[in-house]
């Protein structure tokens, strides 16, 4: 027999999942401006922010509800926290692919270090398959998958480490682009974010899945 | 007549607030180690930190017994919803803490840029009191205190675009600086994250109280 609350978990689902949709759409098109070096489509991202923090006070206030009216306990409490805090992190990528965009018109309005902007893009790939992946998990209840999430953090970390090491060089070496190499430093840092907020998803899927708190070096399979 | 969920929700409030106060102390450490130039305090930071992110994993799991045991509503619920959310931006809070410690460390050992650590102890300062108002105002349940909050995040920014400017400008001047200039300009942007999280608690206070949501410019007063 279907509980009354199954039914609110499942709206629930699809309108984070409805966010995260918007959350990585922002983060294509705000790679893609770049890379196309196509300033109109910053626009598009500044509106996609608008509907994220519309979704980030809808899933709260339903959140809200359904501890006020169903009482969970154990799963499905774990699951209404954990929507919850991938709430504010689905928040936080939108605020972090804004802050690209603004870098990204930035350097776009500069003489261009065309080196670097391979790197950007492999990170922004990275970046898009983790906040796909950490909800596909969220919505296969996959923790098998969660695992895989928090190893392609590493791989995004170090491409960072790249952008930084690079854009310094080549900011020493040519005063004259310091701006443009700060905005690919500011880019690769906002990135980096990105990745650990679909981290901190992964975590709280595993939380809701099996009850183990694995932030922290908590340990996990 | 006491309820049973008074005296749990005065243990959640006490555990915060002890949480806070290693957030504050962190804050201050930091700094302080930076302006006196004293590397062995950043060691400090790192200790506090672990302390911090003990006291997430432990208000996460009373959050979710309070809920679980005593069915909280209305405004009960909405104080523990608050925690959970504070209990995240305090733990970021001790993370930037720690990346200014990094960041600190480097710049140490480089050639000073002596002019721009006057902003960033004003930056600090700022960080300081919003924290700790933060907190105030989360205990007092003030939200008067929690607008001025609000609008102390305005000077931080700021502060913020001040050291961008001066950095990028001396760095173009003195490219042999790049490094510590960069150092300053992440510091400056963890200040001010960590300004950002003050003011997303103090945003979450309001909430407990008024029930009124006024994040992403939802009207308050």
């Amino acid at each position: 027999m279907e509980r009354a609350i199954d039914t609110q978990l499942e709206e629930l689902k699809k309108t984070i999942l409805l966010m995260g949709g918007h959350v990585e759409k922002s983060l294509m098109l705000v790679t893609t401006a770049l890379l196309a070096k196509d300033i109109t489509m910053f626009g598009e991202v500044h509106e996609i922010e608008k509907r994220i923090n519309e979704d980030h006070v809808l899933v709260d206030s339903m959140c809200m509800n359904v501890i006020a009216k169903q009482g969970p306990v154990a799963k499905d409490l774990r699951l209404i926290l954990s929507v919850i805090k991938i709430n504010n992190d689905l928040e936080r990528m939108g605020d972090q692919a804004v802050n690209i965009s603004y870098s990204g018109k930035d350097y776009l309005g500069r003489k261009p270090i065309v080196s670097q902007l391979g790197d950007i893009e492999k990170m922004s790939e990275i970046a898009g398959r983790m906040v796909k992946g950490s909800l596909d998990c969220f919505v296969r209840g996959d923790t098998e998958q969660a695992k895989k999430i928090l190893m392609m953090d590493d791989e995004i970390d170090a491409l960072k480490a790249k952008v930084f090491l690079d854009a310094t060089a080549h900011m020493k070496l040519h005063p004259e682009d310091v701006e443009a190499g700060l905005d690919l430093i500011l880019i690769a840092r906002n990135l980096e974010r990105l990745g650990d907020h679909a981290t901190n998803i992964a975590e709280d899927v595993i939380f809701a899945i099996t009850g183990r708190d694995v932030r922290h070096g908590g340990k996990f399979g």
